[in-house]
């Protein structure tokens, strides 16, 4: 049995396998050996060559507490003083999938074997693994996720529109305007208007935001640019499609936008006595929703994730491990 | 004597001594013996190391007519054909110096041996060889200046402002555009205005115009961009000083503008039985006035300067020629 005792040991020990998106193999061997080990019914769910996800169960299960595998690069050994696990990963998400483990083996142990656990490959990138994932059965009733929410139950993310813009004109000195047509000026006109556009505000998610990641256009000063591009993203709060319509129209003689990549924003349930909030950042869920009803939560602050200095609070992480097992038995 | 007879093999001479703006040594020197050979009174003016102004006179001066020696690169060897000829110059400017050199003679040996012949280094890039001719004494009453004019008398040009615009912000996770400061809204903010600004019209120089040349800034689209640039070119009607302001105010609390040069837009001398108009290139003029009272005029397109394809028809030159005879003529 694996139990809270072992909770910043076992963090530490996923840390220190590397497995930056595209090479989550040797810890879905890890944490496939171990659950076997402590009696669990494992399978590999392949996602691409030596990339699977893994389930493990006891009986039928009706929650699957879940999480992701992966992490970006690149690698940081563990560490760890009083207070915080240091390292790649410790907040972002194996300080999570630790504390999931050991609430499903007290959960085990206690009554509640149906409880399964799920950690999916490839959430960092294009979220393949939590893709292949929604295929597997048996279907549960409750799906919880887990990311650095601070332990606060996550009750809507926005979602996403990524785009490609390019504006083409012709070039010529900068002496005969007449004779060019500044690409750059096509661009920087559609995104003035996109960046002031007044996109509708829900109540629940709130305002939708919109970011120019980066520009790059034209040689020099003298020369009318003959092509400039930017890469956007909207952080929505209404189905993709009206932002999608509406980029177009909005770029409709000026640029041509490509879109890369939506996600929908979510919702997720609420429960009664957990803090509730909104986030800003996507998640596995929308690929993971035809499992079960989604929840989101998990200790670890997500602006320590993807950082120098990623860490998790020792505090944090057990009282993540308690948070999972009252949200399990308030789910019922 | 140097006449008309030699304008053709002249100007293919001149083009096959590679001149770039910085290696214009040689050219000098053929010019420097060629004149001397041919009776005039010559002087070098050193400008930097192995490049120097030449200044050709027979008695005390009251009109010179003055072009630039070196070119754009690459160097591009002659070549000619019934209509053309063509290579690196051939228009901008050894056409038109060897044009210059054919009437300056044919005029001495009527009776205006008061025509001098000045050929300065550096026009493609900073003026250094016109603002170091400057400096030269006597002066005189008129400076007739070639540039690839149609031959059309140009009675003015317009200015130019150039600056670098720079923004800056604070990196941020694009989920939370609220921790983070865009550069890129920035400078897009800035620049819509600039480019939507309704700057004034002069009567003879027409519409100033404002050219994004380069854009750069941020990294990806999920990420809050912490810098971003602009190189800016405007083409002025109006003082410096006014569009310095102009754009000052328009970027204050959005970007840092660096004016890197400034040039003063320019009217010249109109004479009557000429074509007028107006150029929207720069020229040596501004550096070149304390010398005398300027025009411009000379053989050859400016859309043919600076392209793989440069050339000059042959007409054009013959033309020129007699133009600038009859400039002088009229000059009285």
């Amino acid at each position: 049995m694996i139990g809270r005792e072992d909770l910043i040991a076992l963090t530490r020990r996923l840390v220190d396998i590397p497995s930056t998106t595209g090479q989550e193999g040797a810890v879905g061997d890890f944490l496939f050996q171990l659950l076997a080990k402590n009696g669990w019914e494992c399978q590999r769910q392949e996602v691409s060559e030596d990339r699977f996800n893994v389930l493990a169960l006891n009986r039928t299960p009706s929650v699957l507490l879940t999480t992701h595998i992966d992490t970006v690069p690149p690698f940081i050994a563990s560490g760890e003083d009083e207070q915080y696990v240091y390292g790649r990963g410790a907040c972002d998400a194996k300080g999570i999938a630790a504390a999931m483990i050991c609430a499903a083996e007290e959960l085990a142990a206690e009554d509640r074997s149906d409880v399964g656990l799920l950690f999916v490959v490839g959430e960092e990138t294009y979220s393949d693994g939590a893709l292949a994932a929604a295929r597997l059965t048996p279907k549960v009733r409750f799906v919880v996720d887990g990311e650095p929410t601070d332990n606060d139950l996550v009750i809507g993310h926005k979602g996403m529109v990524i785009a490609r813009v390019e504006a083409s004109g012709i070039a010529a000195h900068s002496g005969y305007p007449e004779r060019g047509d500044s690409a750059i000026a096509k661009l920087i006109d559609f995104l003035a208007d996109l960046l002031r556009h007044d996109f509708p505000t829900d109540p629940v998610l709130g305002r939708a935001s919109v970011n120019v990641g980066k520009i790059e256009g034209g040689v020099a000063f003298n020369v009318i640019p003959d092509s400039a591009a930017a890469d956007i993203m909207i952080r929505t709060v209404q189905p993709s499609d009206f932002y999608v319509d509406t980029v177009q129209a909005l770029a409709t003689g000026r640029c041509r936008v490509t879109v890369t990549k939506t996600s929908e924003p979510q919702r997720m349930l609420a429960l009664d006595g957990f803090a509730r909030k909104v986030v800003g950042y996507g998640t596995d869920i929308p690929a993971l929703r035809p499992l079960g009803q989604p929840l989101l939560l998990g200790p670890g602050s997500i602006f320590d994730a993807h950082t120098p200095a990623e860490k998790i609070s020792k505090r944090d992480l057990v009282d993540g491990l308690d948070m999972y097992k009252r949200v399990v038995r308030q789910l019922g």
